[in-house]
């Protein structure tokens, strides 16, 4: 099979279309012939050396697939071959064939596109995991979604709309808050300023404006250590941060004081990293929870582009320009 | 009636014992004469004028009293004059009587004294609702509690131990550290060293080795700052790091890529300037949850020295001299 390799850690040109052996599928798994790969920000740190894949993953990257099941492993139970598929991979998503723990599976709704399907599993994981799992996002409550445009960020705002909640955006043009808005989200705040002023000095008041002086209850983070302070100030009492990347830095100074006023907590998760049995736990909520969206079209994949898989670079190149909106996929 | 005020803000000398008009109970509340008030912390902080009462509560310090019934307000129903209560209040223990809501009282328990049970509302409704209500602590798991010799500490030792909790602890000397294994702990460290070394770097060592490299599931924290970095070293996988006091700082560098990766989470809380429904909501969970380890005796208040109220001032001193093990008592 193909698969698109790191020749080293370095840009877009280090991706590499090559033949590698295909994947032999462990008894708990089924081997998937993939239509098509979607294209997460930790493939670009993968890409640079900063996040290996985890031990017994593929060393290609990849983490969310859409395809059709080509073998069964020994011991899977309630998949046949020919059954279109999505599915949340360890890694070796960017190849024509990927091995899948059946417990990290999805069906793809009829009507929705194989290919498109490569968009939801990442996003539709993380989404649930840290907005219900992490956060405990319920009917009523404001939540905050930085990057309200991005593959993770569509799905957030739809899903959180979806479960009652009054959702905000931040993004980096008025077009894409506007894109936001069009999801079902009542406002949002452009990140980028031209006159000079400081972002995370006006994000607080932005916030409280937006809901009455409460704040907000959760907010879900892709900035990191840039926008902790003001995170921490943007949030109502009792509100939970969640942070799941760090594009802006690792490290930044906690007020503690305000942590304990607000009884509020911060919360750091990744999903890759997560044991199997973790994986299959949220897989088999978010089947339950969030499929029922996209079955009724409360929750629909939002590709910005569909590149060929052996033209992956130019993939990487687009993530880094900022303009995607929603997802970009890769197409064997 | 009689009440300890405070003449300015400063040391332990400007507690006053004075007349004041004995409060009247509103129609949700109860008179309880008072046997006992409970000496926490935050009364200290309160005189030094950092910690104002919230709007409604008396001026004077105190957070729990122990007494008995003298009225009722007329929309009182379950309590009866003359009933023998503990009970949490929003200040204003430090006094011959005290108004309280019906919804933070608790019958004192058949066979203990009325003097010490005022050693117990605050430390469970605080240990409770951290350890379990915040942090999710379950059997099985470990917990550090830092200060484990105070009288939060020696309360989140038994109930943690009753939970089914391993339990770690800090404390200033070998001594209080042996009262914590005492209690059910199963390890404690010393935080006063003497050599010169720094505890905070050693500390998530010692946790590593207590727990073989896994680290505590749950920290229960007082010290703020100073120790957040530690904390966060010291945390498993998945770990709560659950931050209620800030005797060491208020504001630390906290290290995001590290929290991610332990898919970790820092909560910070407070009891007092939550709403009185939240506060009857833990009551109510203390009463089912805490309240039968006091009757079968896993539980036990660990009371230190019992003042006469009048000498307030005694007992701050005492307080300020870290040599408090378990509770000091004002009694009336």
């Amino acid at each position: 099979m193909h698969a698109v390799t790191i020749t080293a850690p370095g840009g877009p040109e280090q991706l590499t279309w090559q033949e590698v052996p295909t994947p032999v599928p462990a008894p708990d798994e089924v081997l998937v012939r993939v239509a098509a790969a979607g294209v997460n920000r930790a493939d670009l740190m993968q890409r640079q050396g900063h996040y290996p894949p985890p031990p017994g993953a593929p060393e290609w990257p990849g983490l969310e697939v859409s395809g059709v099941i080509e073998a069964l492993g020994s011991e899977v139970a309630g998949w046949q071959v020919g059954q279109r598929v999505a599915a949340l991979v360890d890694g070796g998503g960017y190849a024509t064939h990927a091995a899948v723990p059946a417990t990290q599976l999805f069906t793809v709704p009829s009507g929705m596109g194989l290919v498109e399907a490569a968009a939801l599993p990442e996003a539709v994981c993380t989404v649930w995991s840290n907005l219900v799992g992490a956060a405990h996002l319920t009917a009523g409550q404001t939540v905050l979604v930085h990057g309200g445009a991005g593959g993770v960020g569509t799905v957030a705002v739809q899903v959180a709309v979806a479960l009652g909640a009054r959702v905000l955006v931040t993004a980096g043009s008025q077009e894409r808050v506007d894109a936001c808005v069009a999801l079902g989200a009542a406002a949002g705040f452009v990140y980028r300023t031209t006159d000079g002023s400081s972002f995370t000095e006006a994000l607080p008041g932005l916030v409280q404006e937006q809901t009455d002086g409460r704040g907000a209850d959760v907010i879900l983070d892709v900035v990191g250590a840039a926008y902790l302070d003001a995170n921490l100030r943007s949030l109502a009492t009792g509100g939970r941060l969640v942070v799941i990347g760090m594009q802006k830095g690792t490290r930044a100074e906690l007020d503690l004081g305000r942590l304990l006023t607000q009884r509020a907590s911060v919360v750091g998760t990744t999903l890759r990293a997560r044991p199997r049995s973790e994986k299959a736990a949220i897989v088999a909520a978010v089947r339950e929870h969030v499929w029922p969206m996209l079955e009724d079209g409360r929750l629909r994949p939002v590709v910005h582009a569909e590149v060929p898989m052996r033209d992956a670079s130019r993939a990487h190149e687009l993530m880094d320009s900022g303009a995607v909106l929603g997802k970009v996929l890769l197409v064997t």
